[in-house]
């Protein structure tokens, strides 16, 4: 009987595609890669922008420079859709699925926005789309997500999925140096755009919060609004004050549960006490923490970005797709949750840390103060330093309503002895650590 | 029509098993069962020791006191078995498998021990053989193993597997407690057994290191005979000597390829650098640690045992046979690879924390550290503590070979001036802290 090929059609020959290739055609792994997926796999093409570019280990007859051609090529079973952006990989996505191919992509701004029309065009046609490589790059938190914990009621989701920001936060934890400094270091390495703005600012990690709560809890995948803080406004002395009381400064995302059909996405700087499992996660290394009503607390770390790690998790749903392929099925993918609604920010309950800087007159404590009393924010910690107009105070609160410290922090704008509000930073995970 | 149901016959209903039962019969969940599976799951019978005792939760009419029954009835489609230990169970388990029914079980001995004979039966039959809950209880690093990372060429698996050593091992570095003292603690609160031999020499931790070496390099699972030193001969003087140089103690086990088709398999205490990831797993807690040619490091973290944890885990696991059961498929596993060898523990290098009691008497530095220097083994650190009759030497050593320090001890056993020799502790994970 001669034996079935599955037939693959890359998208994309960056660093994750000329990784992606190098695993495919190294001969060593044939019998591993053959025996997961009961068939050996195959290159039929590879779609790229330059076909005349030097790409060293990428055999040139493989190559084209149409996408949607490849989508739909009769010798294509697996279209990878490694392009990036949503437009064009729609269209490619779109039109491969449609043509009865499976997908695999690791585009997280394309399944944040499209994935729940794309996955239904996915079962309607009884082909996969899968997206491990989206979050976490080599992390397989999505598969634990849809196979061991499919049957697990999880509580919260809460993750470190953006290598930029935590390479910038762990170096100005270590170096105590200032965010604008750190920033141009991470530039000048390449680990941060020259753009920075979709990472710091949180844009990327609300991506991959809308992914993780659709298989945490069956939220849709088209374009959440999710609550977005950056780290453009923390300072040396924020992450001094944390040191100094066993915190840590993390950018989170966080997918919850309120209540039984209440959802909270978003995504912000939060002190974690150094305990906190996720606390260790340093430099590039991502890490999503989830809590389950019976698993209890699991937390998966790995490489949250670059070439070979995000090709590794690429090259296991290829695995995935190609065996469902070879036995005409699909992999279960989760329905969408209709009686879910998205609680209001404002609703949630948090303490937070706070810089204010003051011009140290007589009265201006009790101006502070009262601005916090009116809202009904109560103060658990504050600190001052400095003299005359230089002072700054470091407040902590005990447990407040969002909305009760917006509006406090809004009326502390009129107070004539603030001078400047520094970064508002959620103290978080404190039961956990 | 009408819908196929999958039905489930349990075998043991201790702490695992009246957990499960509670999660299959929480109506809330139903649907997401049903979801998963494509069918909606059943319960046809509970197999116990005595079925007279009151079981809160637990429908009296499904309890049978006949489990090889139970393991090959017609109602019953999955056999998930938890009543532990190696010869009942390989009964129950083949018996099963002989029935053409799919086997779910947690346990790590029964795998150890019989996995791939029972991984054969299962393939001839067609039917799965999961045990996600043997290795780490809640956390899903098997599923990873073989899903994931099938694809990935693996280069070490290092694990923190025994909840009670780490229990024991966390209460020592935080207390500075002796062994003994939190040894008893630990009996007390029923974290270890009356006997806690299995736990505390590392018996359980290497039933654990020959699965996640099956999963993750393709040995056999026979009984393989693995190097392994337990923890009871730790002292708070090692613990507190660990601590000052930034190092933590763990019981780690290690599954680690040596050259191309070379394994080595052992368990033993580690001082791990803080940095490590491993360092900050304490309690009852368990972690594995991946490293992976393309993924680069993982690490999974989560509650090693426990009924809930464990229990979630054995509910992934019959999603997935219940799933595969309607589609009349099986999961991929592994096959053996019969190109390995094992290497034996002498040729390995590490370095080596020691110590020594020695009589402090001219002439005994020279004594002892001839006896290293005849054996090749170069020292790189040396404390001396307390004097006269009383003093102590702590020891580390460059990288040297196992079978060289072994050597080395003998031979210290032999110098007059050196009255005890302490526990010896291999430095490991330096490179990756």
């Amino acid at each position: 009987m001669e034996r079935q090929t599955v037939r693959l059609g890359i998208i994309g020959a960056g660093n994750v595609g000329a990784a992606l290739v190098a695993m495919l055609l190294d001969e060593s792994r044939f019998p591993a890669l053959l025996e997961a997926v009961g068939a050996p796999l195959s290159i039929s093409a590879i779609a790229v922008r330059d076909a005349s570019k030097v790409r060293p280990g990428i055999p040139a007859k493989l190559l084209t420079t149409d996408p949607l051609a490849l989508a739909t090529r009769d010798d294509v079973d697996i279209v990878v859709e490694l392009a990036g952006g949503v437009d064009d990989a729609y269209r490619y996505v779109h039109a491969a699925l449609s043509a009865g191919k499976s997908v695999v992509t690791a585009n997280k701004a394309l399944i944040a926005a499209k994935g729940t029309e794309l996955e239904a065009l996915a079962r309607l046609q009884n082909v996969d789309l899968i997206f491990e490589a989206a979050v976490g790059g080599g992390i397989p938190i999505l598969r634990a997500l849809r196979t061991s914990l499919v049957g697990e009621k999880i509580h919260r989701v809460m993750g470190i999925v953006n290598g930029t920001t935590n390479f910038i936060l762990s170096a100005m934890a270590s170096d105590g140096a200032d965010y604008g400094d750190v920033l141009a270091e991470a530039q000048r390495l390449g680990y941060a755009e020259a753009d920075p703005t979709a990472d710091v600012e949180g844009f990327d990690a609300a991506a991959k919060v809308t992914i993780l709560s659709a298989l945490s809890f069956g939220t849709s995948l088209e374009g959440a609004a999710i609550a977005r803080q950056g780290i453009s406004a923390i300072t040396a002395d924020d992450v001094a004050f944390a040191k100094r009381h066993h915190y840590v400064i993390k950018l989170v995302g966080v997918a919850e549960r309120v209540g039984e059909f209440g959802i909270s996405m978003r995504v912000h700087p939060a002190m974690l006490p150094e305990a906190h499992p996720l606390a260790s996660i340093n430099g590039a290394f991502n890490a999503v923490f989830v809590e389950g009503a019976k698993a209890g607390p699991l937390m998966m770390m790995g490489q949250g970005a670059g070439g070979n790690p995000t090709a590794s998790a690429v090259l296991g749903d290829i695995l995935e797709a190609g065996r469902n392929r070879l036995l005409g099925r699909r992999s279960a993918t989760p329905d969408v949750e209709t009686n879910l609604h998205m609680i209001p920010q404002g609703e949630l309950q948090s303490s937070f840390y706070l810089t204010l800087d003051v011009l140290d007159r007589p009265g201006v404590l009790a101006a502070v103060t009262s601005v916090f009393g009116d809202h009904g924010v109560s103060i658990r910690l504050m600190e001052q330093s400095g003299m005359g107009d230089e002072a700054r105070l470091t407040l902590v609160t005990h447990l407040a309503l969002e909305s009760d410290m917006t509006a406090t922090l809004e009326d502390l704008q009129t107070v004539d002895t603030v001078d400047a509000i520094g970064a508002c930073i959620r103290i978080v995970g404190e039961d956990l650590a």
